[in-house]
């Protein structure tokens, strides 16, 4: 798809201007899973789709009585704009609990406050991609690294991902080609933990590797690790960031998945000359991030509220997976494949070699289910056979129903040949 | 300035990858003004140098209340993700609301909510620019545009300001040349009313043309305005939106200067393809705007709030704005100009032609007094004998003081000569 079939795709907007229009613009993807979700939200379908938090597990009560307290003690600073990197006192507190994580040595300097998490991954993408330069993403991976890779123009590499994360000896073997072909790979994007789409987590020797490899390769790491504390079962692994030396990784983080979505509250961490790069972008991209969101994630954190927010969170969330996996324990015939993820909010789904998901989407949304398709996630086109479930937003009911009607609609399909 | 004295000008910072970094990173200015801010930030510094609302109008109370109806009656949606181009109905309010101000036929599918004006301006840089494009600035200008164009890798030509805003002879003259020698411009910017740093606002006769030439020359023009409401005398003009036939504008509106700016608020506004694309790019840029920000927007237009506010605002600012041109009057020396802004935060300065600024900032700071050097708003490094004095955050105090203070300074260079 290319041109203005892209946009929402009205082929009645008139785009008389596209002549001007950037190289980036005339080839930007829209992000499939936001066209999906907006084909499907009317309100009788189940949707499966959407990998939101449940708003359930929102602290609203406490959100408003900090918002109150801080209105009445502090509204000037509080409404005003703030510095482009970011309360200073969150940025502290922000390096001491990454510390706690394994990341040491770690100070204000080494944090840049932003706009979500995806806004770090686009003043990364500003900060080290030039047209045309060579970035690595997971087959699959989620679709942001990509998207804000390409808004700066570059050429996307796909390495494989299995139930460990990101396939090392094949990155290495793309890597080295790449080198010899003088187009290096320059930024590597990865969801280490419970990634989005597969829900699979790179094992601590693959970690290990992929910093040696960063360091050998020359090359950057963007770790996009919003799920992280989202963990059902099993030991805490060391970040990327923890692990690197070579001040290599950029840590990306979210109150997202842990506080609220709305805040749109993210953190940079890396090498204080990489991070002040990315603030000195930053303050055109939008000057500085919402104040009230840092003033009251920091007093989350302050009054020691955000523990117990997770705690809770995880207990929510791993219900649903449980009911989740069980369901589909109960309803897919043994044709089809699915993982267990140790955290998260995503289960990934293998049809058939020969399937295409798309085939099942249309038969899902003309009985009120949907989910996302797995293809969008591969940057080499890949992927046809695979779908995403998500357990974060729907209830239980719901994952019951459509878990059901998906498991019919294969298990017909299976009986057509 | 190039290279590593760029970030924060701390050259004990190792940037040990900075061979990785993209050209725009490695040729990146940073804000002049934001430098300086942070340099008087010393609480007992009478500063005239940011530009930022004065915290007295910020409406806290009512911003508090709101918020927590909001969260008694909807806080999942509230604290929620949102949509990329923003809540349906305050597009649509703002289109209204447009049309009121002349730009009819506008519906929520022109209008994209941004995280602060500043990230209309990148979007719309995404949207329209490639490397080595030609994009049109004032001289001068404010530091946003250019600032968002160069991101892109655009190269700036000036157009000289003058009392009436953009000069659209030498604009004529130099987007022809540039047409014959092949380097089109292809995006203006501007800020039409009450600009930062002039205050001089763009005169009707000047706004026709420019629309005129716009489809005459085929470029795109971003108009900026979020001082339009801080009118202090003087009927409103018509926003290059509402004079334009072509589809060449893009309009970028603000809750900062009406409302208060913590909110990060802003919209963009122009043809349906031109937002669409916008919005696209926005995905991979932070997803989707805070979601509190706009529930609270909303609700202050739909209980009409917003219009007592922007009238307490335009009094308290006027005042503030006479306030300061007579301590000018009474204390500059006649070989110093100045001029009377119909509205917005700013006084532009003109010392004797072969003085610089930079020389008078540097005694101010020493008697604790600071304004903002008016050479970095000019892109061909001219107006080095301007500076910008702001009076909207400043005291009355503070303002009679450092006004004194810097006309003693001046009478002092005047006598020695």
């Amino acid at each position: 798809m290319v041109g203005s079939e892209l946009v929402g795709g009205d082929p009645m907007i008139d785009e008389r201007l596209a002549h001007l229009y950037s190289q980036e613009t005339l080839t930007a993807q829209p992000s499939v899973i936001r066209e999906i979700c907006s084909l499907v939200a009317r309100p009788e379908v189940r949707s499966l789709a959407g990998g939101w938090p449940d708003p359930a597990v929102f602290p609203s009560r406490e959100i408003g009585r900090i918002f109150a307290e801080l209105l009445e003690h502090k509204a000037g600073p509080v409404l005003q704009y703030g510095s482009t990197e970011g309360l200073l006192e969150l940025r502290e507190l922000l390096a001491q609990r990454l510390a706690l994580e394994g990341a040491k040595g770690l100070g204000p300097e080494n944090v840049l406050l932003t706009h979500g998490s995806a806004q770090g991954m686009q003043l990364a993408a500003q900060v080290f991609i030039n047209k045309g330069d060579t970035a690595a993403v997971g087959l699959p991976t989620y679709v942001g690294g990509p998207g804000s890779f390409h808004s700066r123009g570059a050429e996307m590499v796909g390495v494989p991902v299995d139930g460990d994360g990101l396939d090392m000896g094949r990155l290495e073997e793309t890597g080295r080609r790449l080198k010899k072909e003088g187009r290096p790979i320059k930024a590597l994007y990865l969801v280490p933990n419970f990634q989005n789409p597969t829900g699979s987590t790179l094992t601590l020797d693959r970690r290990q590797r992929l910093v040696q490899l960063a360091q050998e390769l020359d090359f950057i790491i963007i770790e996009d690790d919003p799920y992280r504390e989202i963990r059902f079962e099993g030991a805490y692994l060391p970040s990327l960031l923890a692990l690197d030396k070579a001040g290599r990784v950029i840590h990306l983080g979210s109150t997202s998945k842990i506080l609220t979505p709305g805040l749109r509250l993210g953190w940079a961490v890396g090498e204080a000359g990489i991070i002040g790069r990315m603030a000195q972008a930053k303050q055109y991209f939008d000057c500085a991030t919402n104040t009230p969101a840092q003033y009251i994630f920091l007093e989350f954190l302050k009054r020691g509220l955000l523990a117990p927010r997770i705690k809770a969170n995880i207990d929510h969330y791993r219900n649903k997976r449980d009911w989740m996996l069980a369901q589909l324990q109960r309803h897919f015939p043994p044709q089809v494949t699915w993982n267990r993820p140790l955290g998260g909010f995503f289960i990934f789904v293998h049809l058939p070699a020969a399937w295409n998901a798309m085939d099942l989407f249309y038969e899902a949304v003309a009985s009120d289910v949907a989910f996302i398709t797995g293809q969008s996630f591969f940057v080499d086109g890949s992927g046809a056979n695979t779908l995403r479930l998500s357990f974060s937003q729907a209830s239980k009911e719901d994952i019951e129903a459509a878990v059901a009607e998906l498991g019919r609609l294969i298990r017909a399909r299976l009986e057509k040949g």
